[in-house]
């Protein structure tokens, strides 16, 4: 039957996701944006791994709640021969299952990929691990922090000359966690066009590097090792962090006709005449002291008074917002990229939105609270009955 | 006709690519990975801005390169009457059109979703931008720099009361190229399911919030703003970079039996005796004496060293690396994450691989090196008589 246009692009697909605390629960997460249901097989007792990191409210974990609105539990002991049986029908009904144990793990549970895909040649596997399931650290276990300093993003984030800085949300997980959606909407897109289904194997480590832009390409070709800039880019001037009469501000004044509007705007003609300032290039070799030039003007105003003199005049700016200053952020409402679900415990959860914005597809409204464990045993076991 | 279970996923699939610099192509990149063709439309003369820039080898951006190999270009002045004939018979034959202007440019071009829409039912359209279609600044310019200051990203990356610190690299941008072929892969999938072709609308800015973590959640139930940690994590202990006899060392010992594991490693049983560092929580209370009461150790040995030590314990761990020894660590390699390209300029081009490995789909090798302007005319014209 011909999805609806106004369908989400998932609907009728369901995925079984095996996996916990945020690689792979973030996929099936913008999995579930997409329209798939969602359903989340849990350790009995004690369930996603998340759901004991704080912050709490009320004994619920808001970090295991931002990552598994939308999805529906079941609890199952994978070790345990009758919940091995329910798990079995649920993978034959599942079109996707998504997991992220150390490689090896599925196999000594006698559900690694071949041995499932021989049984259930349609189902579609996606793993999000450390290192992937080859190469000589395939077997070890990692977490965030350890492939944000192996990847190299580490070495490159921070203020100069300082101790290696982390980036401060979990990009090792969050960007396997992207790469792996990518992977297995490719997948189901292949299978789609009767190309049958895959094994998507996405790496941690693999990730960072698709994350490090031209740093490899540059290392490769010219031996230039890329070094952390605190707040500054590393061939453009001015494009980073100034101080305000009150905070912060980012300029991003990338080109001569931007630099050219800004210092007017700044009622400071005289950067435009200053030589030392006469092209991107001259600006970069000269960024300290342009950036001590630019301070003195900058320092008499506060943040807000330059966003609005520096939007007016059309240069490229912003505050360094805070999260409080984000929530409150006009935009990020007019976009719907906070969206509030009722909790029995919690109350009003407030968690991000979908940032994928379709023509024509309405966003989902009336979104479902995180479950308890095993919350939706009767519904999923229904599914099984309805499908089978 | 059906596809080969070798095919990657999207064979067949035919990419009309507008976007310049770095969200748009970086979107194109990982859907050429994925076996799409795609087709650069670039300004006659000047092409992709990110030519421009540095480094360069033999006068080739190796910034445009890593981004643009595997790639095809045409170059077309969209306000030239041909050109427009030429643009719109690739309109005709393409799957997908990706655009990263300000919002407005296309409908100013008379190529708007709309106008596009109603001629063309089938063509999927994908947009990047820095806000979105719509909201208060949807007109505006934005770069990386502005977003990474909006989205509250910044706020949270760095040392403990110094300066911001940028993400080392542009996750603006790379996060709304993931988000938007994530959206793209979606339009594929539904318009496969009959449920025809849409606009996908990614902003930079919303992607940022969506990739906050429980920052959000926390702030709107608990009031608490999160803050730069340096290497830290915000919860647990010891997770973080310590100072070893010649550098760095990460060590992420999540919970009480990794502690155990690596306090035994360390041969300082007294960690475990110590009542401040008992459980996780205590641990974390007491983070600063823990740092230091482990360095004490740390500094001992070097990190080599140390590597060997807890990799043979289980303990989770790894170097701060740079870039110079991510391209030589052996899982980057096995896993083939550095892949080399013969360029006519620049020799042997060597830039990041695909992290996405699908089970029974070789990985493409003899990559087409980054084009010149307008390289590619002759085949792309032909492709037009081809399918029409």
């Amino acid at each position: 039957m011909a999805q609806s246009q106004q369908a989400r692009p998932l609907e009728g697909i369901t995925i079984l996701d095996l996996s916990r605390v945020l690689a792979g629960p973030y996929c099936t997460m913008i999995l579930a944006q997409l329209g798939a249901r969602v359903i989340k097989v849990e350790m009995p007792g004690t369930g996603d791994d998340s759901r004991a990191f704080g912050p709490f409210v009320n004994g619920k974990s808001l970090y295991f709640s931002c990552l598994n609105y939308d999805k529906e539990s079941i609890a199952l002991n994978l070790k345990h021969p009758d919940d091995r049986a329910t798990l079995e029908e649920l993978l034959g009904i599942a079109d996707v299952v998504i997991e992220n144990f150390r490689p090896g793990t599925m196999e000594k549970l006698g559900y690694g990929w071949e041995t499932l895909h021989e049984r259930l040649p349609n189902l579609i596997y996606g793993a999000a691990s450390g290192f992937g399931d080859t190469g000589p650290y395939s077997r070890r276990a990692a977490y965030d922090m350890v492939v944000q300093g192996m990847g190299g993003i580490m070495s490159m984030t921070g203020q100069p000359k300082a101790p290696p800085t982390r980036v401060g949300v979990s990009i090792g997980d969050l960007g396997a966690g992207l790469y792996l959606t990518i992977g297995v909407l490719g997948a189901l897109y292949k299978r789609k066009a009767g190309g049958g289904a895959v094994k998507v194997d996405v790496a941690m480590l693999d990730c960072q590097v698709a994350l490090l832009e031209d740093a490899l390409a540059a290392y490769l070709s010219t031996g230039e090792i890329a070094q952390p800039q605190g707040s500054r880019h590393p061939e453009i001037a001015p494009f980073q962090v100034y101080t305000t009469a009150d905070s912060y501000l980012v300029i991003a004044a990338g080109n001569d006709h931007l630099f050219s509007l800004m210092a007017t705007a700044m009622a400071r003609p005289d950067l435009l005449e200053n030589p030392k300032y006469k092209t991107n290039g001259l600006r970069h070799a000269n960024v300290d002291q342009l950036e001590t030039d630019m301070e003195v003007t900058l320092k008499q105003k506060t943040t807000g008074q330059w966003l609005e003199i520096l939007n007016a005049a059309g240069v490229p700016c912003g505050p360094v917002n805070d999260i409080a200053a984000v929530t409150k952020d006009p935009q990020v409402a007019a976009r719907n990229m906070i969206v509030s679900i009722a909790d029995p415990k919690i109350g009003k959860l407030q968690v991000a939105g979908n940032p994928i914005k379709l023509s024509g597809v309405p966003e989902r409204t009336g979104h479902a609270a995180p479950p308890e464990i095993d919350a939706d045993r009767e519904a999923i076991l229904d599914l099984i009955c309805e499908k089978v």
